[in-house]
């Protein structure tokens, strides 16, 4: 594909040899004269100067940082990951259902779905058309898959749980577990019924062995367009809104509300019954002890407004020697008639 | 079922219509005129006053908050549990195998064991009565499930792991893999061979993505009534002990010891080789490094008693302040002569 | 075997004696006349007094703490694991595919590769010599298998995995699931198309339920001798050098690189783009935050020189008492005739 035409489908002009054809990406240490690389962070400016790319995706900032041919684009993280998804389009699932899958009768599959070898699909399953059920998934009573959805290898949805379209499922991802209720009774615990579902919008991607359990009564809710990294726990009657991303190995607790377009790093932790509003970002490793009325950005164990943190946690590198400063004071500070 | 009745069963008496008929549960804020719900949290209390439900379950001090059918108990959330059990019981499985199913002539099976399609097991398994093995679930040789065990699909028991009576095991939990022992020569890791085994209880829940190790030498041990969340490492050769529950995460290095009737909240790590007597409680997020020996509720990285942390905690918030004041007093109190 | 030769085969030194017959080892607990032990922590010198072991491995200068026949070894948790792999070695796999695994056509296998029963191999994939592949393994389009590597069952390689030799991979890993790459289009999350490997070298062992993602555009890379516990996140791009062990529940972020014979504990995370040096060692639950150029230990949140830290989380356990000292110093120290 032509650098101009690349140009045109992404949104970004061109600078100078848009002819350059492009048959690929790669980075800028790697990229060779058929590929599209991209400039975002000025720490690989270096590599900027020695790339031997084809092309490259810059902001219009930094056009003057490269002579060869460049796509210039005000986001150029999002123009090169379009073109990225041009230039090596995912190959369309291939309609058909493996012989050895294992669909009960009164399941019903739409057009052109891809069942691969291994998948069991229970009773009362609805696929959407064009969906695609990897090798060995298991997808219990009364599961529904939006039209365009994927689940990858080995995905386990239990009965009730629903998908909306065009979702992206890893393998080892579990949806529909029992949460964890649990009443005491004298030192002995008694489960409590596990009665809601799962449900899930459309445009969501669950990462590897991520779990997110069904609600104990009303349903655990994830919005459209949410996204999910690897190994996250999702707790029953959580919801979480559109369009919000979430990194990995992050916990959050039984019925936690997390708003729209948030960003939770890494490793974050919720305790339960929170109400998080729009917009918020929680850096990596906070633990998140209660609810945030404002937008912004969280950090800390328990999380605080990031700016506050930073001092704060400024100051704790130097607390050993405010602690002996602070003694030093006492002692001078005494007063001798005492 | 009739409200009385329910009361009955459940341990509880009645105020208002014991007639009332009830066939399931709900929130309050969803809950219609056939369903019970339940009321323990104080910040609910509006929706308590705009509830629909046909009865709701409270305690004593509660009784004059709802005007409608109520079921009084001391633990109202204990009796609401064994009231949506009796509402909504589990169905009990169907016996049978599974034709798909591959089971080894030398396994042995009980009486109304119910074994789902494309479960692998073993030489030398032994399943108890009334035991459901999920889809997909793999038993090694020699691997124990005791009576009336339910394994949801795709549970792994490697060889030699035994499960004990009534428990629950969620999909993906890993149950005897490899602990990580390892010995160091001159720079490169030597394997330690893992040679014990998991020892799991009765009436045990173990979650979905949670990992225990068999032990290295002596077994890795789960005692009765242990409930475990998911996405929880347990290593080689710890052992927990009776009635504790552990919240999702939770990360338990090799060789620690968890007494009985402890509460574990998510995301919380212990350190090797440590001994945590019965009745202790570990907050959210905290790093246990050394042994406790009093029961009680333990706070922060690492942990101390609660009460102490939360001081301290709040005085980190308080840090860069507290560290500017001292500043401040060093300059005022330098004594002018110097 | 007896004890001299077992010693002649570990490296060490008999005392007492050598015609000893051992066929197992054991905790010096549980040991009997014909098993073998070990001691290398003090704290359980009461068992060591106590022991009925036939025979016991340890350092030079705890040879006295023992009167029995006894193997001194420099290293004696060393010359333990290699004894104890010697008494209890690993079944060889016998050689054979199981009519269920579905292999396909234009899919090599070596000599002597035992596969087990409903494992999936993909087209292109090659699996050397002597290999083991697990029940129920999904080996997707491409993936490579060393010779000699073993995959317990149920383990997950997508499409172009490569695994080297001797390699030992535990149940629902999951290697070549997407990173997590977004970019965003004023507010909505657009896929990065994740275009790289995960390509691992040779004795490596990868822990249950740990995810190891494809990246994005470059390889995610594990060097020789790697060794990653249980639960561990993996991010794209990521790369591990050689015979570094990573302990359970930590997680490393897109693009970090961590070095040769590096240490890192339990619930450890990392943020993104960092560049770890060889020979660091981090203390468990640490973050680490900023790139590390100097080999030595780490700990805190951020992780700074853990001496330091160490110091100052002492002083963090004061703090509620060093800010009321500080509180009463400014009262004291107060001019009166201000």
């Amino acid at each position: 594909m032509r650098l101009s035409e690349l140009a045109q489908r992404v949104g970004g002009s061109v600078e100078g040899d848009g002819d350059r054809e492009l048959d690929g990406v790669a980075t800028l240490a790697r990229a060779g004269a058929a590929q599209l690389s991209f400039f975002v962070n000025r720490r690989y400016r270096r590599q900027l100067t020695d790339t031997r790319a084809g092309a490259v995706v810059l902001a219009p900032d930094d056009r003057e940082l490269f002579a060869g041919p460049r796509l210039i684009a005000d986001n150029p993280y999002l123009a090169f990951a379009r073109a990225a998804a041009l230039l090596h389009p995912l190959p369309v699932p291939a309609p058909g259902v493996d012989p050895s899958a294992r669909i009960h009768a009164d399941a019903r599959l739409g057009r052109n779905v891809q069942v691969q070898a291994r998948a069991i699909i229970e009773a009362g399953v609805h696929v959407g058309d064009g969906a695609q059920i990897g090798a060995g998934c298991y997808l219990g009573e009364g599961v529904v898959v939006g039209a365009g959805s994927r689940l990858a290898p080995r995905v386990t949805l239990l009965a009730g749980t629903q998908l909306g379209a065009r979702c992206l499922i890893h393998p080892g991802a579990v949806l529909g577990a029992d949460g964890f209720g649990l009443a005491n009774d004298r030192g002995v615990w008694v489960k409590v019924p596990q009665l809601g579902r799962v449900v899930v919008g459309d445009d969501v991607e669950i990462g590897a062995n991520t779990t997110i359990d069904r609600g104990a009564l009303d349903d655990t809710l994830i919005g459209n367009g949410v996204k999910l990294d690897n190994l996250i726990q999702v707790a029953h009657g959580v919801r979480i809104g559109d369009h919000t991303a979430i990194a990995a190995c992050v916990g959050i607790s039984g019925s936690t509300v997390i708003g729209r377009h948030c960003v939770i790093g890494g490793g974050v932790g919720f305790v339960g019954h929170l109400e998080i509003c729009d917009g918020v970002t929680v850096t990596g490793m906070s633990m998140v002890a209660q609810s945030i009325t404002r937008p912004g950005v969280y950090s800390g164990i328990p999380a605080e407004e990031a700016r506050r943190w930073r001092r704060n946690i400024g100051r704790f590198h130097q607390l050993d020697e405010l602690a002996r400063r602070l003694l030093r004071l006492e002692r001078t500070s005494k007063d001798p008639h005492e």
